[in-house]
């Protein structure tokens, strides 16, 4: 199956467009806080929402409005420097987020996905939010998705966007999709807020089955700081425009989608676990040879997650004392006399450790490989044939100066 | 009832001697890296050890000590620089360090709990530890606490001992300690090193019961970085020279011990949670409320654990958005719309959330109470009236340094 990677990010699907806009909410003027996506035609929608007991405020009226409109969206509406969570008022806010935006774009409130990220415990004023709506409708545009990554960044150094193109049926489908996500990542459900929208025909039931098994082996196997955060949500959005015979039941054209799709959110998941709060790697801790795939993804979530771990790559340091440590209390069961440990990266591979117990490897060839930005950690557990792979980062000063002072 | 804490450390009690040395495992020559602690006469022994699957062959090597003599001990005997741990002679290496004690100070190996802490994986040598062994034996005194505790630090910045005194049956008792452990903090069942000595008569059975059930609420409760060490271990040798009636039954008598005992291990706890690796604050985390005590303990550890929590409290950022995310991934099931938050120190007390939702709160008041050493985040789940604390420390640049180039 041939998937090729497209410019336009959430614009490249057929009848999307988007816009950013700085309405005030941040301070800082130079960058976008505000975004919005909409499409031509409403679409049938699917999200996965955080699974902390806390949840944020946009998440509840998302939830609501697409119970309300029988799984049907055609925008978004997102901002950043405040996530709307923990406030008395926050439910009244994000309806009035929704009812805004709707009256501007001319279509139901509860047609729109709406996301906000950043501080907690805030009340969010709804002023800045009514002045930028006007100017985000008025500045849709075909080329807008860079503004919009823009306008749900907080402490992202980066933008994270991607557009694919697949074909189904004869006919060619994109994916296109925005993400945020830096610190307080740890996902479980779903990470910080990801749109991902789609010109596929497909049913709403396979969508929200196709996006739920996906984030079981994409977002939810991402930690940058084990801080489940209250706002994580990923949408999605397919408004059928590709034309492609509709997708309606189990089968090839169903997985072609989800192999587009799993490349789309891969992509963000690296993206995302590399641009961690403070990161100066991308890890990617690699599980072979379990004997289940949930023993696969406790081990690589548990060496992902270790903090002395993290600090040793920072370091470069090939500390596997540390990854045999984190695997050992992750509670998966394992048999720590049979594992095996490597490190590769573009500088090449190095076996560390060998049943459990180090090998004489060569410090220098270890430190260059390490020195390199993206790291993989290879884990053999020797037990059977099941894998999974945790996404992460390095723990570093810059992570601690970030979160020391983050409110202010 | 009377504790009163007394100088002496672990030789505060009648018949115990210490010592410590640097027998060369570390290159620094300016710090002990070998320490050891010997009692005139035999005793009964209890130990707790890490639930880590990867376990130090130190502590393989002490249980089977302690069920070859019955539980009856006469010494400790332990290094720093080197875990002793993921070698494949380590098994051998730590007996030989009994075998080598022993024949020195004319017991049996099987009366000696054998400990060491340091690197993960590189083979421990011998050879400098048979040197140091005669100076150790050598130098036993009753004022060698504080060298041997030196003996047993890694990264600790501070000395962690202390002595207490309490009565039993008109008999003056006594409890002695060293500990270490700064990072791979995270106990679940015993902390990295503690050494607790005892001249109380007690059945070994009871003295195993106190122990297993003090480390629930002392050093299981502390967390440093979420890293459960390989070399976690608590014992206690009692030695009966104080001359009590020996404590063979439950009841007021072995209450009190249990209370002297938990005197020692909390005032542990603080110095091992304070002095975690770059802390530059002890952070006390005090549930209330909570409808049983397990989930009191889930959300203490949850609030304790949480890395963007940690950065705030070394930013002296009041950040209860950050407690309240923690509570809410933590696991536990709470109503988070009746959670309450304040923080408190010497410098006063701050009440920031009530149920769920942020209190307009003077930051300048706040910050002043987060600038002390010592923080206690006080929370009530107002569910019901179950209690826990947890211990942990702030997250500061220092210990991404000492993690990134712990090896070096």
């Amino acid at each position: 199956m041939n998937i090729k990677e497209i410019n336009g990010g959430v614009c490249a699907p057929k009848g999307f467009k988007a816009s950013g806009a700085h309405c005030g909410i941040r301070h800082n003027r130079t960058k976008n806080d505000i975004a919005m996506i909409f499409s031509e035609v409403s679409g049938v929608a699917a999200a996965v929402y955080t699974k902390n007991l806390v949840k944020g405020a946009p998440l509840t009226v998302t939830k609501n409005n697409l119970q309300k409109s029988n799984g049907i969206a055609q925008a978004v509406i997102c901002n950043s420097g405040n996530a709307n969570t923990c406030n008395a008022n926050g439910i009244e806010i994000a309806e009035k987020m929704c009812e805004l935006a709707a009256n501007e774009l001319k279509i139901k409130p509860e047609n729109i996905i709406v996301g906000s990220t950043g501080v907690i415990g805030q009340p969010l004023d709804i002023e800045p939010i009514k002045k930028g709506i006007p100017e985000l409708v008025k500045n849709l545009s075909d080329n807008g998705s860079d503004s919009a990554c823009e306008g749900i960044m907080t402490t992202d150094t980066k933008k994270k966007e991607i557009a694919v193109e697949f074909e189904i049926d004869g006919k060619i489908c994109r994916i296109g999709a925005i993400a945020k996500g830096s610190g307080m990542i740890h996902p479980n459900m779903a990470t910080m807020l990801v749109f991902i929208v789609s010109d596929v025909s497909i049913s709403a039931e396979l969508l929200q089955t196709a996006l739920s098994e996906n984030v079981k082996d994409t977002f939810n196997m991402i930690s940058v700081d084990g801080d489940t955060s209250t706002n994580d949500m990923v949408s999605i959005i397919a408004n059928g425009m590709a034309g492609n015979e509709k997708i309606s039941e189990l089968g090839k054209n169903f997985d072609t989608f989800k192999e587009a799709l799993k490349f789309v959110t891969l992509y963000l998941c690296k993206k995302i676990a590399g641009d961690g709060e403070g990161a100066t790697k991308l890890l990617e801790c690699v599980i072979n040879g379990a004997d289940n795939i949930n023993t696969a993804k406790i081990v690589a979530k548990g060496v992902i997650c270790s903090s002395l771990f993290k600090a040793a790559m920072f370091g470069a340091d090939a500390n596997w004392g540390r990854v045999l440590c984190a695997i050992g209390y992750s509670g998966a069961e394992v048999d720590v006399n049979k594992i095996d440990v490597a490190f590769e990266s573009e500088a090449g591979k190095i076996d560390v450790c060998h049943n459990g117990t180090g090998l004489d490897f060569s410090e220098e060839k270890a430190k260059e490989i390490l020195l390199k930005p993206e790291i993989k950690i290879l884990i053999s557990l020797n037990l059977g044939d099941k894998s999974a792979t945790a996404y992460g980062c390095d723990l570093t000063y810059e992570y601690v100066k970030i979160n020391g002072d983050y409110r202010s």
